[in-house]
């Protein structure tokens, strides 16, 4: 049993750890819900949905230290840039952290500092954490002390690339992604007003967002010499990333089946990957609230493979994912919390 | 323990069910989920969703007879005036039936006949079955051998307006409600057509929707003499249903804190009703997949009360809502495998 | 042909007024479109669909009185309170004005004061102020110095109540109206920020909202009598106001053909408002963009009587609504500019 | 002036046809819409939104040779395969003829059989039939007796592609599309059923989508070598498709200046095409019931260049293109009819 602490628990993904770690059997108790601008508030106030299973926890806002002090595991969902400061002092309190964000996700610190134009004030411990991708680095996380969660939009993209890169001669990969708008956040803003944004569609940051260097980070560990682009799109709906993943190989065609093959050998055993059949489009509500990840292999032909992968972009994406790292890191059964949200229909 | 069988088990409340009783800690086997269509098809081919959980589940055809004989529980997901025909073999064969059609809701026969244009099959047991509105009748839910689930627009209008009908002297309830299109079942139609539906809000039915003697029937219990009226809306979202109940009293005004106290007392002990603060909307994603009511009551004056209740229609409107019948008629605790979906932010 | 200017053209109804401008054919020049923030820019940086019609105007910041010397027609659409302060200025250079703020559409400022916790400054102008419901006032439109525009909310919910409240008996109307997003305008706020409100849809100020009033006094003209409530909602689409009118009447039950006949009468001759036949529902996008107000009469009994209304909230609920009254006041026809609209299908 | 007809009247093509039409300054009468299953019919009992504007059209159901001999113009609007059946008699009866189909669409019969999966009846007339795209095609549309409207996604995709291909090496193009829903046409069906696509987004036929061929026909005109692949999706909003274009070139990466550049070279004096600044992303609203294709050129770097274009899949996608068509076919002016729609914000 593990006492837990989340830092930063107003946003979405603050509110969607509370909702699983309130129904995870192997957690004592959450003893920490931080926010300064709403200390002393229930946290149902802001995250209603949980009014009945946390009736009594509220917001507080105690020092980093005495988090790591009083828990065993502790949940960083602060922005990029504020986590740096607040994890080494979580750490010396002798927590384990998950950090949801991108401050320690880069294995060369100064990568880190082009994209997110800061200086790294924990290079150290950047070097100790471990990107936490269970299905690449299980291995590593489950003997780690600061897991660094990956994005929403690396992990479903990372997940749809691998299988493919690690067996055939990929040339170039464009990742074409499309997000609910829940991934931008519980601050309101013009692009996710709903007014201009329902009844659209469009690119953002098409060339260069920051989740770019993260994604050929880790597709780059299987194979350096893959020309990897990135695309991503505001779709207006709330929950979930579909990512379609465009494979320009060299040699010769593939079958539909040798594709999935790969994904089921890559991803056979893996409680939250689930391989689909051939042709069969993943589907956004099948995997919304859940921990899954739903790849879908298309026909392919004339040098190209493509593949789609679906993901509820606060869950797998985020807190289901970090709750999938706490279990590797404490001990847990992985699936702990996570198996009792299995989508949707519809 | 039980043995449970879904009968119609391809449509969405058919999906809900297997996806709640899959989860369920005392549901010992899904023995049934059948379909005449999909015989012989896994049942993760129509719910893609269940594809883990359910994984070697298939739809099948047997005859209701033998469901009844082989579970000791059976849920009827089998459109109005088909339902008749199928319970009588299903209660015949030894098993306890959840029925979630209309076909056994009504206190009087002829009124059924009345509005849904056929002969009753089965009057008898329509003298036997239980309204299976927990909040209202759960002492005879635990005795009964036969359930009628609610309708959904019932659900959510009824247990807004029970407490006030108790207490004061309500003189009209106009119940104004807005329903998801996950509502009109998963056969596609003109009516929930994306292009036609998606940004637009219509009522339909606006004076005789079916669903209007089932509300008169059970507020008319709590006091016969209220003037009831009902009008839905289809309206572009895909789970949930909210009801603006606007009551208007004789006598003196209301404070907000009346009102809420009344629903209060009503409902304070209740494990899936929740009334919020004076002046809280509830929320549609507050309740998404959970089989929760919330309840809203408003600032009050000029001799009018409004109150608001938010429910997910394919839960705490249909399966949700079974599935808690079940737990009562079987003797489980009331809230076995409803307890773990506590709704969404966002 | 006149010259026209807009102040505060940065929001969705400045933008819909610049939109149906450009098109109108006794529009000799749009010479101002105002904003403080943005003078300099040029329009269609924030209107981006009008950069071909509109290429070089450009975002300015005169003062007032400049404006109203310069122009024939000016539209004010500034925030409430903030309009009774220009309005003054601009009538005294010369302009009559359309003012879409709710400033000028009280016949007793005591009440606008109350309600909107300020203080009117140009009492003496309200008094002459007309309020620019055409279907009602055309008459004094005409010879109007100044148009006090309608809020979207009465526009569809009084001529949804009028020709019944005329003709019958009508003792209660319940106005449960359910607004598309843009009627919040263009600042983002949680309200309507895309994750909060894409897959809900709540009631809010349902007991007191600042147009109750309003649509209270406009009945009232008809007959003071009636009990008026009004409750709105935020309903989970960008454009677009359903008005659901629940009537009880006193005596005797009317035929649908009675009530439908109510609505020819009255607006028979109405070039922007069409009665659908009885039974018809109104269809949001029908009305999209259009200047139409489509009224759906329905089956009737039970002492009551449910119509509905659909509007543009942007067009028939506020600048085509102020298009039409310029078109009145200036002598222009009062379809011009207007009439190239006629809604979509879908 | 012309007297036109639409053969295939009832479906959304039709209806976008009909309310364009009947807006047009130089269509003296459209004497034909036509619909077996409703004729006698009045057009707005399927088109509600024409009700005021063709108050009198009833669809009728005459033979194609009568409404060749009565009309100056005919659209058809009928299913694929359907249309060549009926365009020769059409034709012979004396009409230009604006086909929406794709049955004459092909450069190359045989293609189309491939693709089409039948054996096409008029080859001759195939041969003879102009790809509508006016922004490659003017000068042979403009003598042309029949014009084969491009597909919505091709117009998007091509528009999109050819000013890059025109002037610089590229090797490789990914379309990645995204369409509103009412591209399905009028008929339910499970794919567009609202609950199961309203909160979900997916891929299909991501590699041999019909409209690939025509895709690459069009862009073979202007580049033999380039390889054109193409994955359309289906995304939650009911207008509009948004195409982003991956362009992989060989050679210097290009400044986003020069890219701009290529497509105002290109582009600069079309009506209807309008290329955004650099970095400015096309929204769907701004297009909305118009005829514009809106261009958003990106930041590039890397070897890859991102364009992404908006269209109004039922206006410049289909029925707008198909009038702007028949304005350069009967020598109007090329905007006549059009330029009133001027895309909406929001």
């Amino acid at each position: 049993m593990a006492i837990v602490g989340v830092i930063g628990a107003s946003g979405y993904t603050g509110g969607e750890l509370l909702r699983i770690l309130a129904g995870h059997p192997d957690v004592e108790e959450i003893r920490y819900a931080t926010s300064r601008k709403l200390a002393g508030e229930p946290v149902w106030k802001v995250h209603p949905n949980l009014r009945s299973v946390l009736p009594d926890l509220e917001f507080s806002d105690p020092d980093p230290a005495t988090v790591g002090e009083d828990c065993d595991v502790v949940f960083t969902a602060v922005p990029h840039t504020a986590a740096m400061d607040i994890v080494p002092e979580v750490l010396d309190g002798g927590a384990v952290v998950i950090d949801l964000s991108a401050d320690f996700r880069f294995d060369d610190v100064e990568e880190y500092e082009r994209w997110y134009g800061v200086e790294h004030k924990a290079p150290e411990l950047n070097d100790e954490a471990v990107y936490g991708l269970p299905e690449l680095h299980r291995r590593e996380i489950r003997k780690a002390r600061l897991v660094a969660n990956p994005g929403c939009y690396p992990t479903g993209a990372i997940l749809a690339a691998v299988p493919l890169v690690e067996r055939y001669d990929v040339k170039v990969i464009i990742l074409d992604s499309k997000s609910g708008t829940s991934g931008a956040g519980a601050s309101p803003s013009r692009v996710t007003h709903h007014p201009e944004c329902a009844e659209d569609l469009t690119p953002y940051s098409p060339t260069d967002h920051r989740h770019l260097p993260e994604i050929r980070q880790e597709i780059g560990k299987v194979d350096g010499d893959v020309d990897v682009h990135f695309t991503p799109h505001l779709a207006p709906l709330v929950r979930g990333i579909e990512t379609t993943a465009h494979f320009l190989l060299a040699g010769d065609d593939l079958e539909p089946e040798d594709v999935r093959e790969a994904y089921v050998e890559t991803f056979g055993e893996e409680p939250f990957v689930r391989v689909l059949d051939v042709g069969e489009a993943p589907r956004l509500w099948a995997v919304r609230g859940s921990n899954y990840c739903d790849i879908g292999v298309f026909a392919v032909g004339d040098g190209r493979v493509v593949v789609a992968s679906a993901i509820d972009n606060l869950t797998k994406g985020a807190s289901g994912q970090a709750v999938q790292n706490m279990n590797l890191v404490v001990g847990f059964e992985e699936t702990a919390g996570l198996e009792r949200d299995q989508g949707f229909h519809p």
